[in-house]
């Protein structure tokens, strides 16, 4: 038996249940994971399983965690590794997670997860990509500081886990970005993780698709 | 000589700054307040002082913070009873918080929060309301299950710190509201922090005063 249950949408657009997955595996909990199939918009199965009509949401021993930050936080209680060891760094990881948690709405309006599309130059509007410039410069002052490949140094962790979604838009929507911050994306897209995601978005069943994300066809 | 900096808008309107000033004070931590008036839109001087261009912002001891909830999550490092003691409650706690963090967007810009004007009636829209609505459901669980007369039980904590803010938009838009939130709303403004708050917001130099903010003369 399982020590609880973690409810995610659909693997190819759910941008916010992708993080909530990395940190329960990354962290190593026991959870069933539950897919609810997103409706794109307001989803009944959502809001009848869920506290906030939201997903991610975790179920674990006891403890109902809505919300991908509070979830991260959650998992970094027993995987400590987490987040830095170094307080200063600890604090600049927390400011970026949560600049993204409560930030970045032109580029998530204009560049939706969509993992299994190409859609290269399409929805770059200046609000767009003036928060692609601030990503790019929140990832590259990291990387410098910490030496990479992740944002806070050898291994993925909570900040990670909050861009992870991110990465997974500009593979899709490919905006102009800066060497580092490319070489960061490549980093993110060959964890073990990140390719199970992208294996299992492509098993999911075809009646799953929402064409309003789906590329126009030619 | 103080430990450090906390950067913070107009008292009267900077919902976000109360934050980060509320948490700082109840950890206790030694810091100086710098105060930037808000232009009510992009402040040249915020973003010169700032990391992300907003407040609030927090440097102390080498560490740069910024993102309200991340200068909350920093500042219960030095008072870790800022977050229930429980597990399952703190995960709930940290749940609420993140809630605020990233949404009520339709509140936010429909009340904005001007903190010695009353403009009841106005500004409840469908979607403010229904952001009302689930504000009122988040505290009134909250309170129940712990008693209060704080959200998490008898001191203002963490997710307290986080709603200030909305409780200081509900005191001037006045939305109907349950009589749990009500007696919420009244511990929130009787606590001596805020009673602070409001007086400092007083005696802010009337050129500091944002017409757009203002509730419109008879
Ligand atoms: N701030 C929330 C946002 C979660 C969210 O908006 N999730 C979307 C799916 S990516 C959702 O559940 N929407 C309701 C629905 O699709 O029914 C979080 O961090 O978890
Ligand atoms: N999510 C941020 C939002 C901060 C924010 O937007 N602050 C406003 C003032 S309340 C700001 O600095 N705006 C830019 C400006 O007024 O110049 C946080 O939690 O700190």
């Amino acid at each position: 038996m399982a020590d609880g249950r973690l409810f995610i949408g659909t693997k190819m657009y759910s941008s916010w249940s992708l993080r909530g997955w990395l940190a329960v595996h990354l962290a190593g909990l026991d959870v069933e994971e539950v897919v609810i199939p997103l409706a794109g918009g307001s989803t009944a199965a959502v809001k009848e399983a869920t506290p906030s009509g939201t997903v991610p949401y975790l179920e674990h021993r006891g403890a109902k965690v809505w919300e991908s930050l509070a979830i991260v936080e959650y998992c970094a209680e027993f995987a400590p590794h987490l987040w830095p060891a170094d307080r200063a760094a600890r604090a600049w990881a927390r400011s970026v997670a949560a600049e993204m948690h409560a930030g970045f709405r032109p580029l998530r309006q204009n560049m939706p997860m969509t993992i299994l599309n190409t859609r290269a130059g399409e929805g770059a509007t200046p609000e767009a990509m003036a928060d692609v410039a601030r990503i790019d410069a929140i990832w590259s002052q990291a990387l410098e500081a910490s030496g990479g490949p992740f944002l806070f140094g050898a291994e993925m962790g909570a900040a990670d886990v909050m861009y992870a979604p991110v990465v997974c838009r500009f593979l899709t929507w490919r905006p102009a970005v800066s060497a580092a911050a490319q070489g960061y994306m490549q980093a993110v897209r060959a964890h073990p993780l990140m390719q199970r995601w992208y294996a299992e978005a492509a098993a999911e069943p075809a009646e799953w698709r929402l064409p309003q994300y789906e590329a126009p066809k030619p």
